[in-house]
């Protein structure tokens, strides 16, 4: 069974919210929740039209001519109902919640305003915006979604062990990004988690820099974060080393200081904990060490069916760690235009503490 | 100069359409529209947090400092201002048009509904919900992005080309599809227009299949829907291909009436035509060849700096087609379970007909 084989009580967690708060149906239009809510494993792209409806008495999936084979499969064998609708999509929903006498329906808060707009208008009852329920349902995992990020992880390790045996000064960083990317998806990977970011030199600097043609470098750091993703759920991790000499003073200074900050960080990790409290022990440790103007953005963030989603692990955040999260620490130092280090690993929130998914090595690694 | 090198006169050229609704200014956070706006051709990634804002008088770039140096940089010799801004990107830029004291802003109808809501509360202000504007600017391209579309296209047709030479049965559809997109990485192209699709056999009745791991069999048909990006602009082509065997008697029927439907859509495409009936003209000839019921999607779409703009190229399209947009035409049929087809080119709208940017070829390829 994948990970969406708990769509039925997925479902009914979700109807107690929205009944809750007086809505006799939901409206869901957000492709990593209709994935989570549906447990269609292998419905959903990017570009997909469709819309779950749930009310307390039927769950349905309407879609187009070119994605209900798929859907019609996927729903075999459940309670789902899948309804292809030729003409406009959102239209047909609302006139079918017309038709039924239903007075409210919930959507989510991510709507783009056009179609919560053209929603209102065209469906007879009211439209309220909930408090991003489904978000808050993904944000705890359950054994199998623990299962799918800890296997996306272990194949994200898997391409660092390959293009560590690859990396050289003259590659560039988009033969890199290339070789991460082939190796994941020709053992399993479902797309990628995000476009992998390899930085080069002071490349490195940048914390989102892209992928550029520039060739390495003899004595360049070199930052890889990157992450497969597997049955719809994502890893993400980041190594940073050397490529093509030993380690300079100052790169070895900088990356023991980051290295540091994320021990720490990962140390702070465990149920009941404030989220900005586990930022506040990577980021003191930074500050402590005169770095922390360096550290300019979040400690982390929750993982799953999306690169970034529920809790916020940031300096603001005011979630409250919860056993089945999946986040990521990733603490970073970036010195404008000379070098960077980010040292990143995905870890699911336990009781006792952090169980590090990533299993990568993180003593600075030096190619030469 | 790159195809954002007309940044002054799309500023202009919006200015005029919000100050026109009675808004001071214009808020603007979709990624496509604010690397339309601002012409920086290397700042933005799907996941940038960032904010275009516009008055009269004055055009600012806010962001964090992940991107905080790629926009200095781009901003430079330019009339952007970039501004950084370390917590809450919207509270920053609220607060800011709060103290300027602007009555009205005017914001995308795409905006995420939850952000729409809360710079409504943070901002003194009154919000207004634009009608497009940018994306009606978008979709007539000037002569530096029709360049880059070309662009993109030719390095779509060189894939196509490069692929041809390794398509053999045994190959996974995944292999095909990691072939397609390290050769257009590899020689330029920014990511990729999207996702690759590569269907073989029954998976090709099915639109939007996505890539598995089947392994291609003697006489299947392939479908390959791909494109390069190129300086952000995006290419989409789709070519069907029989590996292994010469076609079947069906193959060859279904191949040549989906041509005959492209050919029909291409004849149909100059400027001032409705985009409906360009859709027409290759939809009636399938239904006279008893096939229409089995093409159930558009007939094409708008492409741009995102796979999918305006103008709308349907049945129920209200757009006419103008001078310098570029739109897909993509007819095709699916035999549910059993096989598809779908044969889709470029082309840029021009006065005398249809420039096709698609150049690869599309007699039927049988390959043995």
């Amino acid at each position: 069974m994948g990970p969406g084989g708990n769509s039925a009580a997925r479902v009914q967690a979700f109807r107690e919210h929205f009944e809750a708060d007086g809505a006799q149906a939901a409206l869901i239009t957000d492709v990593a929740n209709m994935r989570y809510l549906t447990g269609f494993d292998h419905v959903f792209d990017p570009m997909i039209a469709g819309a779950v409806l749930i009310s307390p008495v039927y769950q349905r999936f309407y879609t187009d001519t070119r994605y209900i084979e798929a859907a019609q499969a996927a729903a075999k064998d459940t309670s789902w109902e899948v309804r292809l609708q030729r003409e406009s999509l959102y239209a047909g929903v609302c006139d079918d919640l017309t038709a039924e006498g239903v007075e409210t329906i919930a959507m989510e808060s991510s709507v783009p305003h056009a179609r919560f707009v053209f929603i209102s208008d065209r469906f007879s009852g009211r439209v309220v915006v909930s408090d991003q329920w489904v978000e808050r349902l993904r944000a705890v995992k359950d054994a199998g979604e623990l299962d799918a990020c800890a296997r996306a992880a272990a194949l994200t390790d898997a391409a660092f062990d390959h293009v560590l045996g690859i990396l050289r000064p003259g590659l560039r960083e988009i033969d890199v990004s290339l070789a991460l990317e082939v190796f994941m998806r020709t053992n399993g990977s479902e797309g990628l988690a995000f476009d992998p970011i390899v930085a080069s030199g002071p490349n490195s600097s940048r914390p989102h820099a892209g992928v550029t043609m520039r060739e390495i470098e003899v004595g360049d750091i070199l930052t890889m974060d990157f992450g497969a993703r597997v049955d719809g759920y994502c890893a993400d991790m980041t190594r940073t080393v050397i490529v093509g000499a030993a380690a300079t003073d100052e790169q070895r200074r900088i990356y023991e200081a980051v290295l540091a900050a994320n021990l720490a960080g990962l140390a702070a990790v465990r149920t009941g904990v404030r989220a900005r409290d586990v930022d506040a022990a990577a980021r003191d440790l930074l500050a402590g060490m005169r770095l922390g103007e360096y550290f300019g953005h979040s400690l982390g963030h929750g993982v799953g069916l999306f690169i970034h989603e529920e809790p916020r692990v940031s300096s603001t955040s005011e979630d409250i760690l919860r056993t089945g999260s999946v986040i990521t620490i990733e603490p970073g130092v970036y010195l404008e235009g000379r070098l960077g280090v980010r040292i990143e690993d995905l870890v699911a929130v336990e009781e006792g503490g952090a169980r590090i998914l990533s299993r990568s090595p993180k003593d600075l690694i030096e190619i030469v």
